[in-house]
């Protein structure tokens, strides 16, 4: 029955599983590991599954460009929740390998760049290869391919591994953020700390298009996250942005700044406004003089007496 | 009977009554004369007329000041008709005074510099008095105080004068710009092309804010057609601001730009939404892409489809 | 010998008198009044004198609108100084007149808005007769012609007349600030605490352009303290601007921010830097962060660098 | 000898070989493949190679991340050149293979997404599996290990390959850019169809920064024609971005935007100015009015005129 069904990023004992099970209503679905992000997405939209939880941003390697391409394009889904993971590395291997002995090790490739100086102080030798996922290349390893596998510490009892060292992330503060994605629907009423998510497509013939884009923001107060431009297929220079603005699109100043953005680009895509993950709404710094809700309805009554004369 | 009654700048035969005379509704209407713009325009706040017509910008010598400051301050009026006259003085004289035998000259002192070239120029030697009025400068003359006035033409009949030379503006374009003012009540419709007008104040703790101000008419493509600097009586340094914008407070643009405004102002007096003298709305050039009522509609209507989930 | 000799917008005995006299320098001067600002300035423009004080803003009535226009047009003058006076006018009488007793009151017209709350209060009955210079309407009163003037308590002694009531002022902070002006030279060095003046003529063809004009400031961190719209006399909404802002000519932020105004402004005339009246080097806040003259130099190396392939 | 080799993204066969193969020297270089554009701008750090081309931006994949960030870390390269090439793929079979026996098909994971659509119209059974470079993927074909691989039609000779099927790209204008590095020196001089690449850093406690740092561009004239964030490696919303910019640093609206970021960022990484690939001169449009570098003297000019109180 696909109302209990999320299906996620797979295989099994990913990053993307154990951000998935940090979400309470995961004890109660039936979690489907999906070959790509693109399959995790179309089940969603197909009505297979009510929720997909996909990867959208890496601390380390930058926006997951699956995933952003997924959402800006085809049949609109809507982002319900985000899950932000801090991401540590364990090395596996079977059960007694010592550290002298690991002569080849393996990964995903996203993983590399996260390990690289780490391998290049314990294990300079050490040939890399690629797996498919980080669970792929511990099943690489169970299976006597490689000698050892970077993946999550959790993922070394479901292949029978050992984490012979845990905790290896070669940045400070290395991390992904997945979101938790579904067929549009109304969006959760605001927690004081949310977080708006839209694709804007800009005029072609519009030098300086983005300083406007950005001014319908910043007139109203509404703070960026993330702004990650995307290729729209149309040629070198032809861009997408997604952004990802503080607040919700039932406060005032976060509808007003979507509504100017829509009037001025010709296409917008509203992709959610959803709790911040992490963030308390007593952590929030609250809305710029003038731009509270309040703010909107003492503008908007002023406005009515003035039309009416009653200045 | 003040529902038929109109004040206007005195005396009569000046300027502002020549204006006034322009408006159609001028002709079933009372016209009273008064000795200042305060005066005129208690009459109004008062209820001993229904309008009054004042000078409120030259384009020689700038903002008529009293009439912002009015305009600014005490009980609130509002603005319903502009009238833009072209200012040129004729040389009132006696009957069968000669230009050589002038040896004295008045006016009101804001005609000085309007005629100081033509005086330079063909008068010379004569020596020019202020009065306190064209109208009463041309008084003076027919009492035999001064041996000519630069008034209004229109002034020679009243005073049994001759225009001994017309036309005279020493400046290409002079003109004045007239305002019909009443009490508080709702606009008249939109024509096309509108103006609407407001004072605003800053806060003042915030440099910069003249900019924020100008941007709030700005990003919702609301053009600007008069920005004038007025003293709060505060202090040196502390100013409010009478802008005159294009568009009418009901075309949306508008409304929202004085809706922001008003969110981050300390203050906002509306002064009205009237139509431009002199320009048929045909010779205005359409609101800017993405600022159309239209425009607004729809982004308005998209925003409730996203926040329903109806993308 | 003119370069002992200083002009000043006369009578003696006015306020701007007293302003000048504030200098130390007026001490060693020949001080002469002249009959109008004009006059003031064409001394200084054909060398009769080496300097002239005239006012140019006051908090009540607004900017000067005769020495903004002279400032502004014809042969360029520059301003070395700024004089800030507090305005507190006295009640002057024939020694020995009772405030019962007063039935006609003068002064010049600027001043009757600055006591009208006064004059409501304490001489309701008195009539009102505008003299061309509050030391003027001293001497009127001294001839017998006025029964009070509303002048200086300064000018007193001057025309054998007796203070009755002194510190009048309708409204709190009421100042006039008057400047220094002189023939162009090099500005003195900056201070710490300076002010540069400039008038900037717009493109005509060019909505918005104001906020442009702005932005040329904003972007490089000056702060501005006063804009001041002028009619160009070309007709009304043809304006320009005369701009106070924070620095001197030879910070480079101010100097850049001027460089941008002249590079798209058809024209910009320099006014001058000069220290601020009334406020200590120490009191200044320091340039926005990015915008001290430090910070220039290090852009302008790292620039050097750069195109010299030393990155 | 060094001053001779130019390394690129291997193998040989690939799409950067084409590229390379362009640039008119290339025919006098020595041309070596490398792994990874790591290894091949390594070789240009440490001398063993003059210059390096590298992919750095595809209009169907986005931003090559590899290549962005080792320009924006490490130590500094300037880029010289940019290439952009069409992408059209050719499928590469054993001689005498037809379309009907083809089974399994492979080439690099970013071909994938640009050959989707055929696959699904034309192969819709075919497996894909993802090989390590298009090339490398030609050679899997002539080893037997596939049916057929997706690489540019340069490719088949090499491998003794037949191109069955050619001009084979969903998206419409697909292409490529790829820029040729090398260690900093000074730029080539303007031609007058230039781009100018910086990467710069916000600081952290400063929400809107992003309009800032557009400012300073826009301000200036400079038009915008790449805009990518790329993570800082400091945790999620730590953000730096990679700028194109129209116009060469030895313009002088290019270098005044560019010491306008340094000043406000806390650093700025140039990357180099260099020919704009495939436009001509004739074809740019000249800088914004007020923005060329003979505005730039005059306003010097004039600049240094007040400064010395020549205006």
């Amino acid at each position: 029955m696909s109302a209990t069904r999320y299906t996620y990023l797979g295989p099994e004992g990913t990053f993307t599983e154990a951000a998935l099970r940090t979400l309470p209503e995961a004890a109660t679905r039936e979690l489907v590991p999906m070959v790509s992000v693109p399959a995790a997405l179309d089940a969603v939209r197909n009505g297979d599954a009510a929720a997909a939880l996909v990867p959208i941003e890496n601390s380390v390697e930058g926006g997951v460009t699956a995933t952003l391409d997924e959402l800006a394009s085809g049949e609109p889904l809507m982002i319900y929740r985000e899950v932000v993971l801090p991401i540590a590395f364990a090395l596996l291997v079977r059960p007694g390998t010592k550290l002298s002995a690991i002569k080849t090790v393996t990964g995903h490739p996203v993983a590399q760049p996260q390990v690289r100086k780490w391998l290049r102080a314990h294990l300079p030798d050490a040939l890399w290869e690629s797996a498919a996922s980080n669970a792929d290349g511990a099943r690489l390893v169970q299976e006597g391919r490689y000698d050892a596998a970077f993946a999550g510490e959790f993922a070394a009892a479901t292949y029978g591994l050992e984490a012979l060292v845990t905790d290896i992330h070669d940045a400070q503060n290395a991390e992904t953020r997945f979101v938790l994605v579904g067929r549009p629907a109304r969006p959760a009423a605001p927690t004081g700390a949310d977080k708006t998510s839209v694709v804007i497509w800009q005029r072609e013939d519009h030098p300086g298009g983005l300083l406007e884009l950005l001014q319908e923001f910043a007139v109203r107060g509404v703070n960026l996250m993330l702004l990650q431009s995307r290729p729209t297929g149309e040629g070198i220079g032809n861009y997408c942005f997604a952004i990802d603005a503080e607040g919700h699109i039932a406060d005032r100043r976060v509808g007003e700044a979507l509504m100017g953005l829509k009037r001025i680009c010709p296409e917008v895509r509203f992709l959610g406004s959803y709790p911040r993950a992490g963030v308390e709404t007593a952590d929030v710094r609250g809305p710029r003089a003038g731009t509270s809700d309040a703010d909107f309805t003492a503008a908007s009554d002023w406005l009515a007496r003035c039309q009416d004369g009653r200045t």
